[in-house]
């Protein structure tokens, strides 16, 4: 992939926070950027605020310009809670889903780690650093099923999970190949085996078919209820997980809970193949109730850049971005709050420093 | 429904300490039986011993005896873990769905308390005393789905998650009825709806049209991403929660897991209508690993036999239960594991001792 050159990167800031801790990502990532590599940006405004303001959500000829990138930097979507004008799920499936399917952003990546010096619910956690391969194109996120008499007390309404071999064996492999570049080289594949049997024996059988071919990753089998037990009470067991669209999606907020908390959770949601740009977001919202004052941590934000950096190529540049988040909030006075008492601005100020220094 | 005379009571030990655990369950109850009550017990040898000795898991007729009680006893089954002659799922849907789905046990029980003295994972949980309401003939657990070009590159594999108005309205109204006996007078929707639209949709207007006729239960609503991130920063909002079969499979492991374990989590699979009769476990399984050595604590089948007893209608029982083991659990000694130091039996012995004087 492209190691010097112009990388043109579709930006899309989003709703309330996003704008700001968008601002601050793409800061870090200038600094970050390895000598002859340019960022070409072009910023998309697609969220609540033009929804409310057009009626569209992600028009299909944005979607092919938005195809054109390298990769896309988005920040945060979602208008106020309960807006009467703002159907429910029509942002998150009319934009991030459809982004995710249209593009085939098949590996939804997110890293957990306990960062020193971040409060966490847990008493003692141990040492925690793992990364969720989530399978991001299929299962009960298709939107397949339907309903029949809706609205009736005769109504019945279905939703298809749809699990394909070409589908769960592209995950696994690409969650393999994550395994065997880690220290542990442990997977764990997470489902539900024993009730979801159709779904459940496809997973597996490719769980142990790709599994074969790489003897040097130690693996690990549990259903999604004991792995929700296992997250609380012994997180450092988990190096790398994989897992299916839902369980997926659950068990991520979970880790980032028991991590301390989504401010500091980045995701990447990554083309493998490269046939479509991979988009890159934290895993938080746009909390309308602290937009526009500068109280935003945007550290998840910088941190999915870094993953981004990572994706295109930049291993090192990545590496200078988390060791610099790393030794910002290793410094956050405790008590202090999410960003250490500073303005969104300073924090990404401080750990651009961090890079550049 | 009877308050003296003969209770018919079909009790299925199980496997491992399964049978260890009933026992102490069973001791309890005999002693909590207020005066003119009889227990009449029928055992019935189901769970992996039998599946392995003669191939049955549950044959009809013996789920016709079954279905002429006033109320089921489980212990726990389950074999070995990877025993190969011991298929994968093959009680679970053979046995515990089975008796589920055909003894209409629409609602499933898992009450959720930090007991005084028990050590949990998390630093500060505050005060937490909630239920879980988990719908049980339906959803992603049906069976519904299939599979296509089975172990080919070209498989599918469906699941279909079917859901009814018919089968939601009734476990939300029963959750609105508990909601409504509790001093807090709270529930909470956990669901998936911005992107289960089809089945969120009938649970969303369900839980709106009998909300309507109870206008002193508070009401919330959480997707099960989010629902897992507030179990885990701030557990003590919940009083009762309603949920699907496979949303309330994960969120009562967790609910457990942040409790203490599920060492303490007892059950019910409630038929409300009383058209058959319904059965109560303990959360946790048969732990061949410890089987048959007096080290697992009973406290977990013991509060599920006060769960019965309050079903059939003997709340004192059923609160003179809770409290002994309160009481028990309060006592053991920090650090002395989950018995306190004392065989199954002697736990047992304890809390009937309390319960009698
Ligand atoms: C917003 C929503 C559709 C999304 C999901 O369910 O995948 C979110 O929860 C996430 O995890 O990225
Ligand atoms: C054993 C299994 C089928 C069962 C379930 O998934 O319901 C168990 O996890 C439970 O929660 O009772």
């Amino acid at each position: 992939f492209a190691s010097t050159g112009t990388i043109k990167l579709a930006v899309i800031p989003g709703d309330g926070i996003g704008q700001e801790v968008t601002a601050e990502a793409l800061k870090v990532l200038e600094v970050a950027s390895p000598a002859g590599v340019k960022f070409e940006q072009t910023r998309y405004d697609l969220g609540a605020e033009r929804y409310l303001a057009t009626g569209e959500v992600l028009p299909d000829s944005v979607l092919d310009e938005i195809r054109q990138h390298d990769a896309i930097l988005l920040g945060a979507v979602g208008g106020k809670p309960n807006d009467p004008n703002l159907p429910p799920g029509i942002l998150e499936r009319g934009l991030l889903l459809k982004m995710r399917f249209a593009l085939d952003h098949y590996v939804n990546l997110r890293p957990s780690r306990i960062f020193p010096g971040v409060p966490g619910p847990l008493a003692s956690p141990g040492e925690v650093d793992f990364v969720v391969v989530r399978e991001g194109t299929e299962g009960p996120y298709t939107g397949n099923g339907g309903a029949l008499r809706v609205g009736t007390p005769h109504e019945i309404a279905t939703e298809v999970s749809v699990n394909t071999a070409f589908g769960v064996e592209r995950v696994v492999r690409d969650a393999f190949a994550r395994a065997q570049r880690r220290p542990r080289k442990k997977l764990t594949l997470v489902h539900k085996t024993n009730v979801l049997v159709h779904a459940g024996s496809v997973w597996w059988r490719l769980f142990q078919e790709v599994g074969a071919e790489y003897p040097d990753v130690t693996t690990d089998y549990l259903h999604i209820d004991a792995a929700t037990i296992f997250m609380t009470t012994d997180p450092s067991r988990f190096d790398v997980i994989v897992t299916d669209n839902l369980f997926g999606d659950i068990i991520t907020d979970l880790a980032a809970a028991i991590t301390g908390g989504i401010g500091l959770a980045a995701s990447g949601n990554v083309n493998p193949d490269r046939t479509a740009p991979s988009m890159f977001e934290p895993v938080h919202g746009s909390a309308p109730d602290i937009a526009g004052q500068q109280k935003a941590d945007p550290t998840a934000a910088i941190l999915s850049a870094a993953l981004l950096l990572d994706h295109l190529g930049f291993a090192d540049a990545a590496a200078s971005i988390e060791a610099a988040a790393v030794a910002d909030i290793a410094e956050r006075p405790a008590g202090s709050g999410p960003t250490g008492g500073r303005r969104t601005s300073e924090v990404g100020d401080a750990i651009a420093a961090r890079v550049a220094g």
